[in-house]
């Protein structure tokens, strides 16, 4: 199959590396590169260097505290389970039959133990490719830099608004075009505080959830609740929901300005925005928390 | 940690499941928007629908060959290693030590036999709690649908021209956010055929890696080789990128247009538009593949 014709989608995912170990070989600016997404996304960083320079932003962040360990030493293929408890005994459960017990080891060992991304950016063309085949060997998830071949993931350019992330890829075609369309959207996006409107609409989810509470097999009131967000999201404009600020100065009443939207569950609130933005700050004695029900 | 207050950025990424078994457990709406997502990025897609009724665009799909296999039963923990040969015996082998058959046997199971995803879309909370701890006992990468802590990976909302994808991710925080987004983004660029421009920059660069071949390990020259598409890549917008059709029609000779813009380096070809546009169907007769040489 030519590289040239063949089109070639991937599959543009939202990986949850928060609190979870990963690890990156290397300490040039790919590496750092590598770093900065890590960092961003909360994740547990090692950094195995090698023995060379280590790029000087690379140290800065090891300092703040951003990278939870860094090894001044060459790679050696026991690192990729240098977190792993071989007492842990994991294997040879009967996977019919997991218990709680079990699942307490389970996440223990996934947020504790395991490497859940590896990443390898080293100039060392045979190490590279034996790094893949000791993490594939140990089921772990590897991108070995400029290696399109040897890689689970590839990285894209990333647009960020802290909880509003938008990622370009070109599958690894045109990283420079990826670059240049992600510029074009920040352009686009600069103005709006998409991680304020993202901030109150996750407010305005989270508060239904605990005021309509659904039994987790419920699947149509789960459907109502969920209808109801939606046609709420497309009452207002990405820049109006931005210019809210849904939490409410009162320590003891923060959140009475979510609460008096979520209230008219099934119903809704004003769909003009300035007749909306009047019913924020309205002081209702005898509302309670989880008062509303989905059948009312 | 609150839910509400807490900043959880992911780490976006492009996943690489080409001619990869993915799993998905279910047959409703959910089931088929991830199998879309999968077809998109030519997996070899495995269903396991259940019992009760299957989502039509499903079937559909089905028919057209789109998925590798459709299995209508209910979900049994052995699915999860369903492809898996026993006597592949991978284990037990010294990780400093592989061999090229060894290398041989691991391709055969990361493309053969093991899933590089699960996904779980099913309304019975107890199930999806299983199918979760069974695929991390076994170090598979899973998303329980509607269950934010029980993913390895969220999906997004996707803007797709082919090898230009774009992804819009809150978080899990408002998906209805990242509609709104992405249908922004949509009305920017759909009039640009922004995969004409991916492809013209990708043959671009992979005629320069044949024209010019380098050592893997000569990372200078890589570098001179990345900059230069760099920098040719800004000569032009996304629209002229995208105006451009540099596979010529000549059966024989189908690279003559992209080969006269390599054939610059490391100088650079008029970085005028029509000026360009004019060097493109030169004839050079003394012109041959490979002849250029960073060293020259």
């Amino acid at each position: 199959m030519s590289e040239d014709t063949e089109t070639k989608g991937s599959l543009l995912l939202a990986w949850q590396v928060k609190d979870k170990h990963c690890l990156v070989i290397g300490s040039g600016n790919v590496a750092l590169s590598r770093i900065v997404h890590l960092v961003r996304a909360n994740a547990k960083i090692t950094v195995i260097t090698g023995e060379g320079n280590i790029d000087p932003e690379i140290l800065q962040l090891n300092k703040q505290g951003k990278i939870f360990k860094l090894i001044s030493r060459n790679y050696q293929p026991s690192d990729l389970t240098m977190y792993e408890d071989s007492n842990l005994n994991l294997k040879n459960l009967d996977l019919d039959n997991l218990s709680p017990e079990v699942y307490e080891k389970i996440d223990n060992y996934v947020y504790n133990q395991r490497f859940e991304t590896v990443c390898c950016c080293i100039d060392d063309y045979d190490t590279s490719l034996k790094v893949y085949y000791q993490c594939k060997l140990l089921k772990l998830n590897v991108n070995i830099a400029d290696k399109p071949k040897y890689c689970d993931f590839y990285f894209g350019s990333m647009y960020n608004q802290k909880n509003l992330q938008i990622m370009v890829s070109t599958n690894g075609k045109s990283p420079r075009l990826s670059k240049i369309v992600k510029d074009r959207i920040a352009k686009e996006f600069d103005d709006i505080d998409l991680n304020k409107a993202v901030e109150n609409l996750g407010f305005v989810r989270s508060r239904l959830k605990i005021h309509v509470p659904i039994n987790e097999n419920d699947v149509e009131s789960i459907e109502d609740r969920m209808n109801w967000v939606k046609t709420l999201t497309d009452f207002f404009s990405l820049r109006q929901w931005s210019e809210l600020d849904l939490i409410s100065s009162h320590e003891d009443n923060k959140y009475i300005y979510v609460d008096n939207i979520v209230k008219y569950f099934p119903g809704f609130p004003p769909n003009d925005f300035e007749e909306f933005k009047k019913i924020l700050p309205i002081i209702d004695p005898d509302f309670q928390i989880g008062k509303l029900s989905i059948k009312d």
